[in-house]
C-alpha cells in the first residue's frame, strides 16, 4: 500500500512539476531518518559483518521501515573526517516519529536484538528529521 | 535524466516482480551513502543551524548527487546509544564512488566550504557501500 502511494506521489509530482522537481535530487518523502553504526567484536572477521549485515536485512519485515539501506564501509578516500572504522551500516527511512517508536519495540526489532547483539562491541545511532 | 531513469527502473521492477519488491522497502539504487554530521561552533544558535541547513541544501545542484536529504536531531526518546550532540546532518546517495569523488571537488561543494565551515566546530563522514 505505501509504495503504490509513492508511485502515485511520483507520478503526480512528475505531472506537476514536470522536470524542475525531478531534477532537484528530491529526497523521498520519509522525513525520519535513523542512522545507525555498528563496530563489531571482532573487526577483522568478514563472516560476522556478513551475518550482522543478514541479521540487519531482517528488520525490513517491519511494516513502519519505509526503506531500508545495508551498507559496509566504502572504499572511499581516507581523510581525517572520515569513520572507517565500523563494520556495517543501518539507515532507515520512517514516515513519522510513530513508525521510528513502533520498529523499536517490533518482535522482529526485539529477535535482531536478541540474536545479532553478541556479534557488536559499540553501536552509534543519529536519528534525524529531515528538514 | 538520471530519474527519468529512476522512474523507468520502478515501473519496470513492478512489472517484473509484482508487489514483491515493492512490499520489501525496497532500497532505491544509488549504493553510495555519504552520511555527514555537523556540530556547531554555537550549538544553541538556531539561526547558526538554520544557515548551515540553507548550505547544505546548496549541494543538490551537484549532478553526481541522485538524494540528498537534511536532518536535524529528531524527538526521537534518548538512549545511551542514540548521539543527540550533533546539530545538522547531510545525507546524500550517489550512483557510484566516482560520484563521490566529483562531489568532493565540485565547485559548488568548495564553495560550500568555504561560505559555511566557519559555523561548525566538528564533522564526522560515514562513506557506506550498501550491499
Amino acid at each position: 500500500m505505501k509504495n503504490i502511494n509513492r508511485r502515485q506521489f511520483t507520478k503526480k509530482a512528475s505531472w506537476l512539476t514536470g522536470s524542475a522537481l525531478l531534477s532537484s535530487a528530491a529526497p523521498v518523502n520519509y522525513p525520519v531518518v535513523h542512522h545507525v553504526f555498528f563496530w563489531l567484536k571482532n573487526p577483522q572477521s568478514v563472516s560476522d559483518r556478513d551475518k550482522l549485515v543478514a541479521g540487519v536485512k531482517t528488520l525490513a519485515k517491519i511494516k513502519s521501515v519505509r526503506q531500508l539501506h545495508v551498507g559496509i564501509v566504502a572504499g572511499t578516500e581516507k581523510r581525517d573526517v572520515v569513520d572507517q572504522s565500523w563494520a556495517v551500516s543501518e539507515l532507515i527511512f520512517f514516515s513519522d516519529l510513530a513508525g521510528q517508536e513502533t520498529y523499536q519495540s517490533h518482535p522482529v526489532h526485539l529477535e535482531f536484538i536478541k540474536n545479532y547483539s553478541h556479534l557488536w562491541d559499540k553501536v552509534v545511532v543519529y536519528d534525524a528529521q529531515n528538514v
